[in-house]
């Protein structure tokens, strides 16, 4: 179900027609005028390395190579270097399980955890459901794609691990249901391809994986001329995070000279909170950091020494503490 | 007004029993009892070097030693090195006036703003008002204090202008009325202060300055040896920013290697956007930003790229933009 009327043609993609690089060369596998709309099938984020039935083996086993796919590219008719293109998300359906892991080498952490961890998910209620971290702990779904993107104008094979300018692995949870996401073309036909399902995540991902999950997705693609960005902007779809802003939030704080640090210490004392209040082991603290607590700079002007907080959703918590 | 019952001795701080330096040697203003309530009559961060009259002049001539006091230092009999000060924000009201400036050679983007800038704010409506920045643009008050700290260890003066891990200018926007605050004590007494009133900031405060205020607070002072935080950690008193999160955000990323190039190049995009699709001048842009703008950490693993994002709250236009 969409909110929004759909109106023209709908191309669908399959959950083979990936790639793992951001380049030009890679031929598109469709071809659509800007307004139209697409539906995506994708799989989870390692590409179906791992399956709701997988054991920490998988974790031990994961080809690094074959993880991060996108599922397109796109030719939008039109599209031309200069231009943006409006991506917007008619609907995120994520699919009835997910994992979260620690990968050893990383993650924000990745000094410190150097042992691998796998947490599989059962998720029910769909888009709008729950999924239980542990009892009394619930994370409500919010589904998002983090890897959104464009071929890059540069030539060659660009990774699909980090974000661009063009987009590609933002991990912005805010990019959800009804939002509207600017990207910059580089190239003719802009090459859309996206990938990467989250049924959750906080500001941040910081052991570098949300919620993965296997996702359907329908967005409409327009292109705008009179509209110009450097890099991503968006518009959400409306008030933020609705369904965790509902209670108070526990904070911890990073200060320090180092803006990378203080990121790093904020997690880290949220890790420690979360041991100590709620008795969960330090990968357990770590992950559920990583799919459910944002990180925000409170403070970046008061030199020598920012201020990084990591906020933890009281919501999240069903039963007393 | 306070929402919790106010018990036991409550301590009057005069607007002039200031100090500007975090130190150890400064003698107490006034010992209390754990659990018992101060109530704080503060001036502005200028110190009352700028007034609801004053020109461009003021920062022209402001004497930047003469910022940031901070109004204490209370002694908190049982407080010692290791224990946790807990600071529980019964009330903040704010003067009906305030200030936002650019001073040069202070901010996010200091190298790129070296003409200083003041704007005067006219408040309505108290805890609860509104700040109107330009006609169709107004800022919900939403009021803390900047400046929270307790005396360091290290003997000698340290300046207020930077937070430390015993507080002090945190410039936390979270931090509002019925919040609780926990602080490493390190010295015995603790040694609190308190100054930096705000009327509403963005996460971040980027131009350096917030809607500066003079501010009246309570607060219970409370020592907790059950508790033991390496740095400042708070307890929000509900949902976050619950009067502007009503509407959409528009958002604007900064990607890159460098984790403070990232910062910037997502308040210049929003300063830019803001510039084009509301008609403000460049320095009433950065000055909206640092009053209205939240910045968060989007991610922080997509190695070798970080991903900020600077959010602009559709709620603070009143009319059609």
């Amino acid at each position: 179900m969409t909110d929004t009327p759909v109106t023209g043609r709908t191309i669908h993609v399959h959950r083979q027609q990936y790639h793992f690089a951001w380049d030009h060369s890679i031929a598109p596998i469709a071809r659509i005028q800007a307004g139209e709309t697409v539906s995506l099938d994708m799989l989870d984020a390692s590409c179906g390395q791992i399956t709701a039935e997988s054991t920490l083996d998988a974790i031990h086993n994961l080809k690094f190579e074959g993880v991060d796919q996108v599922n397109g590219p796109i030719y939008v008719e039109g599209a031309a270097p200069g231009d943006t293109l409006e991506v917007e998300f008619l609907d995120l359906q994520p699919g009835n399980w997910g994992w979260t892991a620690i990968i050893p080498g990383f993650g924000l952490l990745a000094d410190e955890f150097s042992e691998p961890h796998l947490k599989i998910w059962k998720l029910e209620g769909g888009a709008d459901g729950w999924a239980e971290f542990a009892p009394g702990i619930r994370i409500p779904i919010a589904p998002f794609c983090g890897e959104i993107g464009l071929a890059p104008a540069a030539d060659g094979a660009h990774s699909t691990i980090p974000p661009y300018r063009h987009g590609g692995n933002m991990d912005t949870r805010h990019i959800t249901r009804g939002a509207h996401l600017y990207l910059p073309v580089e190239v003719e036909g802009a090459l859309f391809s996206m990938g990467d399902g989250h049924a959750a995540q906080g500001d941040g991902e910081v052991c570098g994986t949300a919620i993965e999950v296997p996702m359907q997705a329908t967005v409409r693609l327009t292109v705008r001329k009179d509209l110009q960005v450097d890099e991503p902007q968006f518009l959400t779809a409306g008030p933020l995070t609705p369904r965790t802003n509902t209670a108070p939030y526990y904070a911890t704080d990073g200060i320090g000279p180092d803006l990378p640090e203080a990121v790093r210490k904020a997690v880290r004392h949220m890790i420690k909170h979360l041991q100590k209040t709620y008795g969960l082991s330090r990968a357990d603290a770590y992950m559920l950091c990583s799919v459910a607590v944002d990180l925000k700079l409170s403070e970046v002007v008061d030199m020598p020494h920012w201020l990084v907080s990591a906020f933890l959703p009281q919501s999240i918590f069903t039963s007393a503490k």
